[in-house]
C-alpha cells in the first residue's frame, strides 16, 4: 500500500516502478465520481453509479470504503484477490485510514508512506499545480500533517525529494520484500526442491 | 550480516556492492591464521598472533570469536562501533553460530542468507574452484547443509544463481532498510525540522 498527501508524487512514483519491475500491477479503485477528461473507465478507475456502488458495499465487496469530497472510493476484493492468486505484487494507492482498514484484513500487507521533504515544498508544489483554490490547498496541507501522524503506522518512508532516488526506493521495497523471509515459510532451496 | 555456505559468492557480491551504495563498510575480522599471498594486514584481516587474539578475547573485545579449521576468528567490537558511530552501515561477512550471537546483542541488525541454487550446484562451484580435496567438499556440503537449516532465522535469503540479480537484490536490501521506519522513530520530516 502506497499512502501521501496529495500531491507528493505517488501516482508518478507508481506509474513509473510499474513500467521497471514485473510481476506488479495496481489495483484500480472503483469510485462514483464523475471520470475527468483523459481517464478512462477501468484503467483510471472503475466508475460506477452511485447506487451500484453502494449495492456492492452493502454486498461487501470492496476491501474497504471511504466518502471523501462528496464522492465513494473504494477497493474492490475481487480484482485485488485474483492478481494477489496469480502470484502479482498487488500495489494499493489508498488514503492513511483506508491503509488501516486493509492492513487489520491483510497482516502480511507492506505499508509504504511517501512523504515530502517539507509541509512547505508541498505547498508549494500544490501552487505550482494550479489545481487547487488557497482555501483548498490549505486544507490539504492541514490533512497531510494530520497523515503524517500516521507514519509510525508504516513500515516504510520514503521522501520524494529527488524522483529518481525515490522511484529507487520503492522499487528497491518491492525487490527486498520478495527476498523476505517469512516467518512460517520453508526455504527456496527447499521449497524448489519439493518442486 | 551476510551468511551463507563457503563458496556461494559473498564476498564477490559484497565487494561489488562495496562499489556500488556509499555509506556502506565491510568489518574487517581478526585472525590468527597465517596472512595468505595477496592478502593485507587491516585489509582482508586483522592477523593477530595467538596470545594476542586470546588476550583480546579475555578482553571481551569481540562481539563474537570462534574456532574455524585450527585457527580463530572474531569480529572486533571497536572497528565496528566507531564505523556505526559515523552513521556508516557495516556489514560483517559471518558465518551462522556467530550471526545468532551477534544478532543477540543487536537485535536491529539485519541477517541477510545467501544461497545456493542447490547443494549440487554449490558441490559444483567447490569442485570448479579446485583449491578443495574432494573430502573437503563433502564436509563443506555437510556444513553448508546445517547452515541451511538456520535460514529460518533470517530477515532475507538471496539466491545466488545469478551475480547480478543477486547483487541488485542485496543492493536492494540494504536500500530498503534504510528506508524503513523503526518502531520508535520520529518521522523524517520531523528530525529534518528539527536539525
Amino acid at each position: 500500500m502506497l499512502s501521501g498527501p496529495s500531491g507528493v508524487g505517488k501516482g508518478s512514483l507508481l506509474t513509473a516502478l510499474l513500467g521497471q519491475v514485473p510481476g506488479v500491477a495496481r489495483s484500480i479503485s472503483a469510485t462514483t465520481r464523475a471520470a475527468r477528461p483523459g481517464e478512462t473507465d477501468g484503467v483510471d478507475y472503475h466508475f460506477l453509479p452511485r447506487e451500484r456502488f453502494l449495492a456492492d458495499a452493502a454486498d461487501g465487496r470492496f476491501y474497504e470504503y471511504a466518502e471523501y469530497n462528496h464522492n465513494y472510493y473504494g477497493t474492490p476484493y475481487a480484482q485485488v484477490d485474483a492478481m494477489l492468486d496469480k502470484g502479482v505484487d498487488v500495489i494499493l494507492e489508498i488514503e492513511v485510514q483506508g491503509a488501516k482498514i486493509v492492513r487489520g484484513l491483510m497482516p502480511d500487507a507492506i505499508l509504504i508512506f511517501v512523504q515530502p521533504p517539507s509541509l512547505e515544498s508541498l505547498e508549494d508544489r500544490l501552487r505550482k499545480r494550479g489545481t487547487d483554490s488557497e482555501a483548498r490547498i490549505a486544507e490539504r496541507i492541514q490533512l497531510a500533517a494530520a497523515e503524517l501522524s500516521c507514519l509510525p503506522l508504516y513500515d516504510y518512508s520514503i521522501v520524494n525529494d529527488d524522483f529518481d532516488q525515490a522511484l529507487d526506493q520503492l522499487r528497491c521495497i518491492v525487490i527486498a520484500e520478495r527476498c523476505r523471509i517469512a516467518e512460517t515459510a520453508d526455504t527456496a532451496m527447499q521449497s524448489s526442491n519439493d518442486r
